[in-house]
């Protein structure tokens, strides 16, 4: 509960506007509605400046159905559903008008908004098993309202392919770098680029890579600075946080 | 090397003013001077915006010295030296004009610019055995050009304490959270607070704290949107991180 | 072998009612019946208060319906099935008079006791994936004789929801919380509360959260007194503890 | 802050004894007194019904006596200084009357109240080298106001130690079983019990003991029910919570 | 090659029945045959004192008949396939005489060799799904010319199960311990036998007991005397290497 | 981009051959056919001496056709593509023509060459179920123009298998050494060859081989000279590195 | 407590020799003396069927004082300290007749028996390194009256050095082999031995030896039939289980 | 033994020249010196190409003397001792003259050969803390009479440092890249370079480096061909192996 909610709220009890018992009943009231299985938060667009997102993994399709319809119901103007099967999203379909993406994931219900800002958030990625991850970041950002340049399958042993970039990576306003195996990717952009540098390791390559384990401890050990690192497989995280950063430029 | 200056250089040649061989050298002719030991890099300030930082653990006192002198001779205004024990800071100090922090264990030659930006950097921490990673990460931002507002000891289990901050946190334009033991602060924080969240996992706790381990894996599984991960104890990265993105707005 | 039933044994040898050959014959009959691949224990809720679980997991239908019969054969009034799929539940239910719980995986052979204490058991989890953990640890501990409270999708990312519910927290008489990804909820919890905690990590989330490990570390390293903790989806032990504790007042 | 706290300032504002803006400020005026680099907790007594506790570790004696006086400036009648080494105690000693607890490392400012119960918590340990976490666990209960009855040296190889002391494991009304190695003693204790057991991984052993992980591991996959585990060598953890448990049965 | 072999060889070329050049051609012809996937030992019988095992996990059932085949054509009187599924046993019976044990997983092809010793190998499992390890163990031992005695289901946290067999445990020659979980059982059984322990950790148990490297570590950490401990799941060293210990009375 | 080419480059600009734009231009061109979801490189062959391969694994039928047609219209002669299934491999046989070999699980596109040297690159592999890799590395040497002979199942524990090709190993010029479960195969032929020892930790075993790790670490620790290692189950990777080295001797 | 014990305690009874209570006095009555600290077990000799032994690390001089009279005082005639150090042993030797090994770091009081077998021990080591633990193994099992055949310095990588003991291998009854680094020796004899081997993996290495870690993981997943293991750095335990081995033959 | 040696003990035999138990004899009398506590090995520079080298962590300068003059009298004319401290350096000066190296730790008795090589081994490395590994590497290599080119303090964060040497990386025979933290130069020189690279991890990092782990990990998933890894700050091995491969071309 937001400070200027407070005040609000106890300036109405000060003017007798609201007794002191319904009072602590609006104070728990909580802004969420409950559906038993889940509390989808119709506020979180005021609170957190964005759409309400929902995790698809380990929901069936009548739980994204429902949870969704409550977030419509309340206002919410565009859902975005990650981790989306193919097969859930066609169930989807059917009740509600969804967009699926594919190789991201991603299923948006409602208008993706056109990009707010002149920025651009570039997505590299090292090779090309690591494009799903890469994907969702890149759709996740386009969705919140940004203009997303992809770099894609410029790993570091192939220097001259991530060079011949230079350009876009160089007038970035922030770089989300998406690699497997090594991780070695943001560490190398790192030190090209002169902006914040988000890095999601993935689950890609065998034996000591570990599903991601390698490139996560590479990437937290870069000796490249302004970079920073989100859960393997998070393309979600790193386009959420990419925008974010992205947009601060254009609210000022 | 950057676009301008391979096409200033590859104008040059067309022009005649320099000549094939000459040019090759000159592309080899790396900005930085080689003390046999260590390349310090007196361009980085133009390449990527900020003073050159010395890493100051496993180097000697007259390694240090040898670096920041060969800084300051190529134009340096501000050199940095983290992770500096007392000891070598007094050593320094003879020899160089160095400001001492003794919590952030940070060392300063030169002036600390006077903050350039309206915007805050919200430093919280969770423990008291947190503060000198804390402060690692305030100073290092201090040093940078921002104002920094310091939130400590207001670990989770205690969360009147940090909800009586709530104003600083919702009005912070980025947050640096630092935490050891389960660290879960960045997570609560990142529920409050609608801007980038910086984590930083401390080496604080015993037995199943791993060190560290447990506060970052926690961290990188944050159910917040919005938060990214430095390495353990890695107060300096949290702070050049933040102090990128909150210059952000105050550029454009 | 308990103190009095020695004693009596002793005596009976003492008094000449036994001879010591049978005596001793006696001693090593086990209060057990050997099926072979399994000897289930029907002096259990004399030894230890409660009835007998059976772990379903791993065990055939055919073999969970002998050990059943075997305890229903020695006087045991309910007995609980745990990891109990639907598909053995079915085949159960066509010897044995089953209630199955779907959520929690549960089977229950016999009638489930009414509370036999007014106080509560809450059971809160972070998030809807933790359902199924959460859920086996409220049936167990209603299965036997307690009163629980559901606390649901309150993960410490939204504040709000879980405050809400601070009157139920507070009046908890053993509070059961259960988290996966970073594992913060029962740190907040135990803040808040003034009862002992009982921890559960839960194997959701991906990537780092390597199947539970993450949570796990956390809540042992969480930085709130009074919180314990079991294995990575331990409803079961968690519920079952949870009773005991509840139970205490009631026996006084 | 308690509900009761909260309707008692709201109705404060609703009877015009307070305005809007200081009952804001009287909100965020935090029960603690802030030194800092720490916000000792006087009001914890009465949130969670116990004495501030202080780690000791990586506090200097200044720090400790600073923050004790604090708290003893606010009617805090008894402090508990946990990880305190010798030296810091004799320091302590000249500026605070302290009484030192050699093994198990506590310090203790005011007076240990007598036991306010007839109930009994066992602590049992496996080997000599676990009295450090033993005694920890012990004297903390004993502060806390609890009758402690001790089995020490009673590891699982050498059964008849512990089958000796048959009666007093089946009359406590909890148990503390700390142990290194294998870790095999609150299983042991949890099939003879008919209490919770809290159990304390030591970081007893060498080799593959890995600083009391495997014990840990073992206490976490334990086949007894009852059992639930706090962090390695967490003796005060695990009694303050025993103390917890050993009072229910006294309040009601 | 032994030492009587080569000496007898050398003998050879001292006594002119054998050139030089033969003798090495003779030295490097292996005492194997050569299959192209794999070299069948037929002298190990020889020189291990023991029929020739087949590990049948990864291999075919034409692999293992092709092997068996060369196996028996050199004189090999009995053949163990461990690891054997099945279906493929069901192969396999069709053109070799195969007698399979189910829950061990053991093909037995020729005639299990009648117990030349008079001393007992004792097999103890904890629980009921450590089982298929135990019977392989056993299955082994009786393979390889044992009586096995086998106590099953008697894990720690019901000790009056495992006492009623002291007599078995303390008469036994060599004892194998077989337990998931918290792995506690070689240790109980090592305070209580005067033999060798082979303690085997199963992947029985879920969370933290990691697929068996919890009960590993804590059976290589064990506070008993004479405990040595084989890889996880692995009945077949374990009743290997107890054949071994079993027989060295009976040999003298 | 190689020295040679920049400077032709530049010598371009210098004799106006080249307007300073295009040669920038020219310059981020890169050397590679930009696919949209992957980039192959076919001057690869120029730059690293040898052929383009395709990691298969993650990537469908279609996509391993585009990108073999890619290489093949940039005038590739041969092309490899490994950690293809049989059924991709079907696919992909009806459009190009190709070779697959089975137990080594690489297809070819186009001819393979000659041996190009006279020396040998041993394989050598400890057991049966090491061959997929030991294949994958003998496969991959000989596409690349290697004679390879090949040692199979001559495991540690059988020494006379392995001594009895001494011959072999003592005259090889680079021995790939391929093991699973504990990894000792490279340390014992080091000990024998006065060659580099390509170590190659393969998956096999179950329990505490952890999939490939322990064989891993034992490799990593060989106390044999000359002995380095690649990846678990990195069949391409050691033979094409001892294609590398073995080709030294034939360049000279 | 055994079973001929306790049928006499119960004929005591039955021929009213002593009354019930006595006997259950008699029967908790523990053979094993109460220091406070510990509880020296004088009856373990009959037991167990050795003498007692003190693990001396993390022990105080004066502790092992007293627990040595305490067990001396018991009729104890050999008292054996491991991981005793220079310092300790020379303070014991004061008051206590102490014989000291150096490398071994054992100290033992009293007489060591002469052997009473005419079989062998052979311990074995891979490096000059492992000595101290090979050589605890060595003399542990000597002061249990075991002759010994130490074969030092004979690691893999130099085969040759091993064969030469061939025949002391063959003929051995049971063999202890010391590894760090790879761990591979007993592997390697266990492919030329026809015993029991005990695997010792020691903390000898660097690096991604981890202590130990490596050696015991690759012993574990020995290919060799007939290893089994103890813990890192457990000489004592090899030398113990080895002596019970060792002595299977010469009791029968 | 070699087949060479063999043969002509064979022949021997064959002609009368050796009695067979003298052949025997003979086959066993191992070509090392035995010094009680180590072999050292004085036929090594035969079997093995290379002088014998000493690893001298955990020997005491006494011993390393006398394995020392054991080798120098059976000829060997070079001796190389690693991981030699300053302080044993000094004190084996005194009785052996010899050279050391302070940053590589080496210490040297007796001539360090010319180059015999034409060919050149580049040795680089990330940062300044990973110059005494890189030393190790370096004289290592010039010891065994090879010529090393030095490329320091080129980590990728700053690549144009890096591709300022492109040509000594692009000439180079074998390349040895040596970095810790997220471990990424050995990839991205395998870009650039067409020989074999040699990565050596070191534990040169804090936090998430985990010494040495992280940067090893990322070595083995490197995406660039021709990288093997050898053990975390394994200088002397990496060395050992590129002067191996380096010879390759000077032999032919």
């Amino acid at each position: 509960m937001r400070k200027d909610e407070l005040k609000a709220l106890l300036n109405d009890i000060a003017n007798g506007k609201i007794s002191v018992d319904d009072a602590i009943l609006s104070m728990k009231k909580a802004p969420f509605e409950d559906l038993g299985f889940a509390k989808p938060d119709s506020h979180r667009e005021l609170r957190q400046g964005t759409a309400e997102v929902i995790y698809g993994e380990g929901k069936t399709a009548e739980q994204i159905e429902s949870i969704s319809n409550s977030l419509i119901n309340n206002g919410q103007q565009t859902v975005l559903i990650t981790r989306l099967s193919r097969e859930k999203a066609d169930k989807l379909n059917d009740a509600l008008s969804l967009h699926y993406y594919d190789l991201a994931r991603i299923g948006i219900i409602g208008h993706i908004p056109k990009p707010d800002t002149d920025t651009n958030i570039v997505v590299a990625s090292a090779g090309t098993s690591d494009l799903p991850v890469a994907e969702e970041a890149a759709v996740m950002a386009e969705a919140l309202g940004n203009k997303v340049t992809r770099i894609y399958d410029v790993g570091v042993s192939g220097l001259h392919r991530l060079l011949s970039y230079s350009n876009e990576i160089m007038t970035a306003k922030v770089i989300i770098a998406v690699a497997g195996m090594e991780g070695a990717l943001p560490s190398v952009i790192g030190g090209l680029a002169d902006c914040p540098i988000i890095a999601v390791p993935t689950s890609v390559g065998y034996g000591a890579s570990f599903g991601g384990i390698t490139a996560l401890l590479a990437m937290l050990n870069s000796c490249a600075s302004g970079v920073s690192v989100v859960n393997i497989d998070n393309g979600f995280g790193a386009g959420y946080l990419a925008s974010m950063i992205n947009k601060i430029g254009a609210k000022n």
